[in-house]
């Protein structure tokens, strides 16, 4: 059975009128008039119509929307007011039946929630809303390269697979390597830091895995993370390729997408920049003036940060964090070492980023570990490089997944992964 | 401290006479000279020659090679023979020393051993043939998505925590998800499959897990998987896409990475297109001129791929296998069911890569399992998504870090993979 095609459905046009083309597609709609049929079918990249007449009229008896076929046909005018051009089947070949009736309407006439799309997460592609928002992602993770690369950072791959708990170790997934204790890696943290010392930038772009029993829109236990670590860079200087990645990101999407906004109903548009930078210190006077009194110290929960966002709803930095509520590996400000040079994107209250400098010098680092109640022992593999010469650096992580719901204008990162993985679902 | 600079290395040149740089990077070389000394200095893009004079002199006392400095200067002519400009240093700060003695030789003039270098990897970095690889690497994964993007490819992200055994159950890491039995995926081989319902062309490039107690030069237990599946696809069309990513990576950085192939010593050669094409009954032929028997149905053996690879040393694809050696999701062919429409893409002994169409009919394909002896149960979620009308699809998984070896000439995955993971070897 030949299967291959001379057109997608998106190069086919009026201008194409008497010519014989060969396509395939899946049936939207499929209506009989008479001794004559209308066919809608639709790829990935178009959708059109298709008049069938005389012997192929046997092969729709019984056939199901969304089953596949392929079309020989000629490109003719319509007299249909939504279509300029349709084509007249010489030949049709049936390659899959689809059942019926099927578990979710893939035309989204009949709106399904995420947990059965998701069960269904195949026939979802089939609608052009979801199928719109992985093409976005795909353009997403395009240009975010494509930023980087500009900037000259060398894209990696780290392991996943790691032998000791790097950042703390909790909420890690752990498995039995050949005998050995492993963990699945939260991120590429240590790694991507270790990697300044010869390659200076770097980035991946890669799944990270978090064992929290979180059941929020904003969690998952698998999720894509954006990493990158420069050398010779401070905090801001990160801070900067980061604003200029998601503004080259709205760019780009809400230029070379329109179908996909439409597909969405979402407007993409581009971020007014530089990002307004508000600093944890202002954060609390912020809070204070809402009556809402924190001590100098405490982290902001989600409600501190929802009033936050209230007050910024855009983009903006939320910089220079105390230094207790922050990782071992962040550096001290110079002017005020209870301060850090570090700082999170913000998306109203939703945390987009986390980065900052980091600390290069080893004994600085064996005793911030120490600090607090972390065993240098296990960090020995880390720590090592620290004495080869590690020159100041600075980087930030930041959820792919969380970006794409800002994109489009949701609030479930469930609809921008494919099979999202959280402490209930591990299928399909 | 101040850790920016105006310029990396590859900026500077002779031009630039008289002007003020400010720059960093690891000393290479030091060498004292009376009052003034020689110091050679690196970043991730060059090397240049600093002259140092007067009150800096005394940073330089006890200063360790590799260790990272600033240098605010000026361009100046050199006598040098090996730089045709130098910088004068008008301040000299040291960001890190490095220790004395170091693990190993980062400038590669005493060769270390690779299981030395992958214990202190982030130093490896320094050598100037192993961040050649990586910066190649780089460029090979751009080059890689570019021809698949141009070609309407989607890049996807699937799980690598699966919940059932997905291709046969052999050789997987399994972990405890939230009390669940789980799995690390050995490919993204049915959710790609699914995805081609709606998406049609999509791509993933990701690390994937087999936990196989292999020794050897080609095998890792995380490796990096180039996966490709198609809509409407037969196995010679996307034999094809193979062929001229492969192509592709080859033109691309034969011209681009001049100097990475200089540091590297091997220079890359753009191989003849179309590969040849070398059925199974036709190597079953080959071999047997060679006095090498083999009963049809019989797998090659390293032994036999090694005496075909003499015979086509460079790249070929070996097709049309039997199908009892292969997986229960590829099609048979039209005229002899007891074949396949499958291939291997070789380079000599060595399989990149391995593919074919796949069933996509329902029926079939529960029979192949049944045939294979695996239950039709634990893939109840992948082939459900078979009846809600699966177009005809082919695809392929290629090895990364296989690739990689061929492009620059070494016969093992450890030198291409920054941090990899074997029964042996589970850090740094």
């Amino acid at each position: 059975m030949d299967i291959s095609r001379t057109h997608l459905i998106e190069d086919l046009n009026s201008s194409m009128e008497g010519q014989d083309v060969l396509f395939g597609g899946w049936v939207v709609d499929l209506r009989k008039l008479g001794k004559m049929a209308f066919l809608t079918v639709r790829d990935v990249t178009g959708m059109c119509q298709v008049i069938v007449k005389g012997d192929a009229m046997s092969l729709l008896e019984g056939l199901n929307r969304q089953s596949v076929v392929r079309i020989l046909g000629k490109v003719q005018a319509s007299k249909a007011k939504d279509f300029d051009f349709e084509v007249s089947a010489i030949e049709l070949q049936v390659l899959a039946k689809a059942e019926y009736p099927l578990p979710i309407d893939p035309i989204g006439r009949l709106e399904s929630d995420i947990d059965n799309r998701l069960n269904s997460r195949a026939l979802d592609m089939r609608n052009q809303k979801t199928a719109s928002i992985f093409k976005l992602r795909s353009q997403v993770l395009a240009s975010i390269r494509e930023t980087l690369i500009k900037r000259k950072f060398i894209e990696i791959n780290t392991p996943k697979i790691i032998g000791s708990a790097s950042e703390g170790g909790a909420d890690l997934f752990s498995l039995d390597y050949f005998g050995k204790q492993a963990y699945l890696a939260q991120s590429p943290q240590l790694y991507k830091e270790q990697m300044t010392i010869g390659l200076e930038r770097v980035f991946e772009i890669s799944s990270f895995y978090r064992a929290e029993k979180s059941h929020t829109g904003r969690h998952l236990s698998e999720f894509t993370s954006v990493d990158i670590e420069a050398a010779m860079m401070d905090y801001t200087d990160v801070m900067d390729v980061l604003e200029s990645i998601v503004v080259d990101v709205f760019k780009n999407t809400a230029e070379n997408s329109k179908t996909e906004q439409q597909d969405i109903g979402h407007e993409i548009k581009i971020p007014d920049s530089p990002f307004e930078r508000v600093s944890y210190t202002q954060a609390l006077e912020e809070l204070g003036n809402l009556d809402i009194k924190l001590e100098f110290g405490e982290d902001l929960q989600d409600s501190h940060l929802r009033s936050l966002g209230d007050k910024h709803p855009g983009f903006f930095f939320l910089t220079d964090w105390p230094m207790k509520l922050k990782p071992f590996y962040i550096h001290e400000k110079d002017d005020d070492p209870t301060l850090s040079r570090s700082f999170d994107l913000q998306y109203g209250y939703l945390e987009l980023s986390s980065g900052g400098r980091r600390l290069h010098d080893p004994e600085q680092l064996k005793s911030r570990l120490k600090e607090q109640n972390l065993d240098p022992a296990s960090f020995e593999e880390h720590l090592k490089t620290f004495g080869w010469g590690m020159p100041p650096h600075s980087g930030w992580g930041m959820g792919l997944d969380r970006l794409m719901t800002v994109l489009i204008g949701i609030d479930n990162v469930r609809e921008v992964t494919l099979y999202p993985r959280d402490p209930d679902r591990l299928k399909p």
